[in-house]
């Protein structure tokens, strides 16, 4: 594999744990604030950047060894309000800057497996930043997000929030595998 | 906090969840291979490296904001020897190297919370070192970890196989509060 997809690969990984993580703690934060559902979306975004991250450690499964990665990552454990806008800075930034960059070295590079994971990964990242978008709107007025259900796809990790689709509009996996939160 | 602290806190914060998340991916191969105690291992180590990357993330929590981070991180999706062989790797590089460092820099600016974070993480990995390199003794002889149980101190990372043990012998926790796998 071409030493700059690599790197945007390892980087990409690094990204995606990180965010794994930060939801996860900004969950429980969520549900010590007295915002359930906000804590299950957390939850559920959290283990979708799992499927990522995986995506990614998947396509680099011949490149033994360790290495020195940078990432981006965005910290600081304040209200649920400020971790929403935080999680939507992320996910914007990933949606509109790094997985753009990062599928254009792809292409140039050929590298088909790792423009593919990015392409998964980015089209999910998209809804994410609008579930979150709409959980701060919510929050902001002192209020539970209103979610019929949270659904995961644990193809993609595109995430519903109506559970009216049939089948992932990313993916195409049935509802039927959709994990609930 | 100190720059070179937050700097420190943050790339320990990208390495613990980049171990937390290839620890997952590392059980479900053990898994396939037909070691499912060496699975547990991956499982319990993978929750263990969560709560450091809640210590750190904790100790930042007023640092708000994007930042580039560097971390160290291990890549591979080999055989169960192979991927244990880069756990012990990962861990020794921790207890040897990047913990020794960051708990001096602490100390020197008198950062107390992060001093106290990284300790009780790199007192940790030591113990996860040792029970990684039991396992690939096992592994190596076409055997699964013999192990009684597999069990997680969820305040330190602490893990035990044995449970002789009546509390944490890192954080004096009750080993009735400890996690089974
Ligand atoms: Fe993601
Ligand atoms: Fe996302
Ligand atoms: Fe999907
Ligand atoms: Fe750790
Ligand atoms: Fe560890
Ligand atoms: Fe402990």
């Amino acid at each position: 594999m071409n030493a700059m997809t690599q790197d945007n690969l390892r980087s990409a990984f690094a990204g995606e744990s990180q965010a794994h993580m930060r939801y996860r703690i900004w969950a429980d934060k969520a549900d010590k604030d007295g915002f359930p559902t906000v804590a299950r979306l957390f939850r559920a975004t959290s283990d979708a950047e799992q499927i990522h991250a995986t995506f990614h450690f998947n396509a680099l499964r011949d490149i033994v060894g360790s290495f020195l990665v940078a990432s981006g990552g965005g910290f600081g454990l304040g209200s649920t309000s400020q971790n929403l806008q935080g999680a939507i800075d992320g996910e914007m930034h990933e949606v509109t800057q790094m997985y753009p960059a990062y599928i254009a070295v792809a292409q140039l590079q050929g590298e088909k497996e790792a423009e593919n994971a990015m392409k998964y990964a980015v089209a999910a990242e998209k809804v994410h930043a609008e579930l979150y978008t709409k959980a701060k709107e919510y929050v902001d007025q002192g209020k539970d997000l209103d979610a019929k259900v949270v659904k995961l796809c644990p193809v993609c990790g595109y995430i519903t929030i109506t559970g009216e689709e049939d089948k992932c509009p990313l993916c195409g996996a049935s509802i039927d595998k959709f994990i609930e939160y």
